[in-house]
């Protein structure tokens, strides 16, 4: 029988397979922890120049993994992408696919494009359900608490083995965001550009809530058993998908929801007087998103990886509460990216970035895009992000 | 042992108790049910005139009660009102108590105020956690699905027993501004003048949503146990916890969480790589709303009143889709009073309402109060509505 290989669309980076590389030695941790045995799932798209100095590296949010552009050979059950433009995509799409490719965005006839799952992730990379060396069994609650700097130590180290000593471009997407600026204030060396989409320095105490409520709902569903959940039979899906649930409705505005939804009822003119069944068409959407989310991904890697966002904290971390300080080493052009419509990761952020960064004298370009669709935008938005993006790389 | 009776503050409406009222009869409910033996928890405050025509009914929103003003005879464990502003208030006190009293914004020198806990509520009247007479256990889930209108149903009914024909003004904030909506609506004849606080005529596909999210996150922990948890010794503690918790991150909005927690951590001045434990203030604060309205609070009940007020929909019920033609029998002068920061009910909810009734040839008086605390607002803002009320009744 042939093997059924789907067709890349056209402008595609092609037919991929996510690879794994095994970081040799241990990672050293934030926390003081260390890891060994790190393994890295990854992605490459386009060709690394002779001079190694075509690299971009492309980091995901929170529920993204390494497949960022192309068409996966063996596509997932779930794809990473959901939610609203989800639909009609073709199977096996990367979740950035409209951004990466031949004359796109981050354009691989001339960049080599690097996505990195990252630590603590659940697609490939050593994460809380990976297997920990100490037991064999998965890590789970055993697993350290990580932070946004060690996701970038691991990309850091990952690049190293790759003979990949500078970067054109770092870029990335709300949590990738984050990585990105990380990058720029903790390797200034390694780092020509910066490019932080919806993203912000620190997340709003609001951010701060709203995660503490997605990962309440997973650790208090009896079913999580502490993290230790692997290979009991049982996992935390009800309280993943009140998760997501809360997770989703962030990401959009409240006017994109009227717009889609409006108030219509599911299954009939006239509500039902039911408690149980979905009525409105947006209760059932968010049912259909918490019910596929669970599908495809690890609890623990949520609730590491909801906490790393909202530790992230530039000011604190680098400039003792000064976001001024925590940049003044910075020597990459930043290119900053927010929505109008983004509540979550709101213009307000970006601006604070790009005044800390031209008071210090650095070359910062900001655009804030007109556009209803909440945080994901950008996903949703790439036509629109293209023409700033090849501007600023060229 | 003398009894110890807390004193009434200055200008308070004195020392109360909750009373009961048994309705006679049975009560038609939306979905063609009917429930007999409605028993009515209320409150009253000032005195009833010869003419009986000084009686404004006060409706409480989601997780009130009928101890709307003074001091509780007996107080409860936990207070109806928590949030903002809950730090300091006097033991047993009324949750809208700086609004009804003496000289107050519903002024008790003048009117007969009554205040009902609703058809459905865990404070006294009727609802899923009472005995069904037809088993003498609890109701649960047997308990029919109720609506907006089946609420002021029992009011009217209520009022109708304690020999009250007409209203001089029926008001409240929230699912009690819908209710104070429904009755100008349903019973145009009896109610002199409307005043609906932070309200609207239809909860926006956002806030539907934040509801269906809470109710899943009660209805998903399994101690609900399809809701018959009532004599297991089990409740969804959990679930409430979080369904609690996304309620009270949409009443507040993101400026005021910045104001008050900003991103200040909890136990010290560096994070401490905790997944389990709250970290950021914010968090603990959450944690600590959860649990003391987990303690106050039916479960049932919750779902059962954030279902009727996601169903209520003026224009869907009364005006096969037009709001105009819904309220086109209107004859109560309406006062509608909304927050700039509350997004949960908006604004724009309240502008729709004016520009319906305006369209009509109807009195109506709109007011935007600028305030930071979202749609708390109306229970916190209390100084600031009082004169707006004073000269609309006056």
């Amino acid at each position: 029988m042939k093997e059924s290989v789907p067709s890349p669309p056209p402008g595609s980076a092609g037919i991929v397979e996510t690879r794994h590389l095994d970081l040799p030695g241990t990672v050293r941790l934030d926390s003081g922890r260390e890891l060994s045995g790190v393994r890295v799932a990854y992605e490459t798209y386009g060709r690394l120049a002779a001079g190694r100095d075509n690299v971009i590296l492309v980091c995901h949010a929170l529920s993204g993994d390494a497949h960022a552009a192309g068409v996966a050979r063996t596509p997932a059950a779930e794809p990473a992408r959901d939610g609203f433009g989800a639909a009609g995509r073709p199977r096996g799409l990367g979740w950035w696919d409209g951004m990466i490719g031949p004359g796109k965005a981050f354009d691989t006839d001339r960049y080599f494009v690097v996505s990195t799952n990252f630590l603590g992730g659940c697609g490939g990379t050593t994460g809380p359900s990976s297997p920990d060396p100490a037991t064999g069994r998965p890590y789970g609650p055993d697993f350290p608490v990580i932070t946004v700097a060690d996701m970038v130590g691991v990309q850091r180290a990952f690049l190293d083995a790759l003979g990949v000593e500078r970067l054109a471009a770092v870029a990335g997407g709300s949590l990738g965001g984050m990585q990105a600026l990380e990058w720029a204030v903790r390797h200034p060396g390694r780092v020509d550009a910066v490019i932080a989409i919806a993203s912000t320095h620190a997340l709003h105490p609001q951010g701060v809530a709203w995660n503490a409520i997605a990962r309440e709902a997973i650790m208090r569903d009896p079913d999580w058993q502490d993290g230790r959940y692997h290979g009991t039979g049982r996992a935390p899906d009800a309280g993943m998908g009140v998760a997501r649930m809360v997770g989703h409705v962030t990401y959009l505005s409240a006017p994109a929801l009227e717009e889609k939804f409006g108030r219509r009822l599911q299954s009939s003119d006239a509500i039902r007087h039911t408690l149980t069944e979905p009525e409105f068409e947006v209760e059932s959407y968010l049912n259909h998103q918490a019910a596929a989310f669970v599908r495809r991904f690890d609890a623990n890697t949520y609730l590491y990886t909801s906490r790393a966002l909202t530790y992230f904290d530039l000011a604190r971390q680098h400039g003792e509460g000064s976001l001024e300080r925590a940049l003044s080493g910075v020597s990459a052009r930043t290119l900053l990216i927010s929505f109008s419509s983004d509540w979550l990761y709101p213009p307000s952020a970006s601006r604070e970035i790009e005044e800390a960064l031209r008071a210090l004298g650095k070359p910062v370009e900001a655009h804030v895009i007109d556009a209803p669709y909440g945080h994901d935008c950008f996903l949703l938005e790439e036509a629109r992000q293209t023409p700033l993006i090849r501007r600023f790389l060229g």
